[in-house]
C-alpha cells in the first residue's frame, strides 16, 4: 500500500528560535504587531510503500530519527495517510 | 481572542525541490528505499490576538504573503485554532 506522511520538525520548546524571533520582530514593522511567539521549523511531505500502517510508521520514524531531525535541537511529529 | 496558526510553506508543485530530491536519495543509503517523492518546506507556528476568526485569517494571510512565503517559488496553507 501507498502512504503519505506529513512531518513537522520543530526546534525543541526549551530552546530559543532566533529565526522565529526575527520574524516576530519583523511583524511589528509590517504593521501586524498582534503576531507573537513565532517558531519556525521544517515541513516534509513524503510518500512510501509499506505492507501495513505499522510498518509505514516504523519507516517514517526511522527516516526522522536518522536523517530529518536532529534530536539535540529538534523534535518531530507526523501524520500518516493511506493513499 | 488568542489564536494559534499552523502554517506550511512548500515549494510549488510545478518546481523541482533539490533538497527533497537529496533526501529521497539519502533514504536509499539509509536502507529505506521505499520512501520516494520527498518535498521539504517550512512549518511555522505563530500566535496572534484578533477580534474574531475572520480578522485572524486576514492577519495570517498578510504575514504569509508579505514575509513568510515567496509566491514565485512557494505556496502556503494554514490552519487556525482558537486558544
Amino acid at each position: 500500500m501507498n502512504y503519505r506522511a506529513e512531518i513537522n520538525v520543530m526546534p525543541l520548546k526549551a530552546l530559543l528560535d532566533p529565526q522565529g524571533k526575527a520574524v516576530a520582530n519583523s511583524m511589528k514593522n509590517l504593521g501586524i504587531p498582534e503576531i507573537f511567539d513565532v517558531r519556525i521549523g521544517k515541513h516534509i511531505t513524503l510518500h512510501l510503500e509499506a505492507d501495513d500502517e505499522q510498518s509505514a510508521k516504523e519507516k517514517v520514524e526511522s527516516a526522522c530519527s536518522k536523517l530529518l531531525a536532529n534530536p539535540i535541537m529538534e523534535y518531530y511529529e507526523y501524520k500518516l495517510y493511506s493513499e
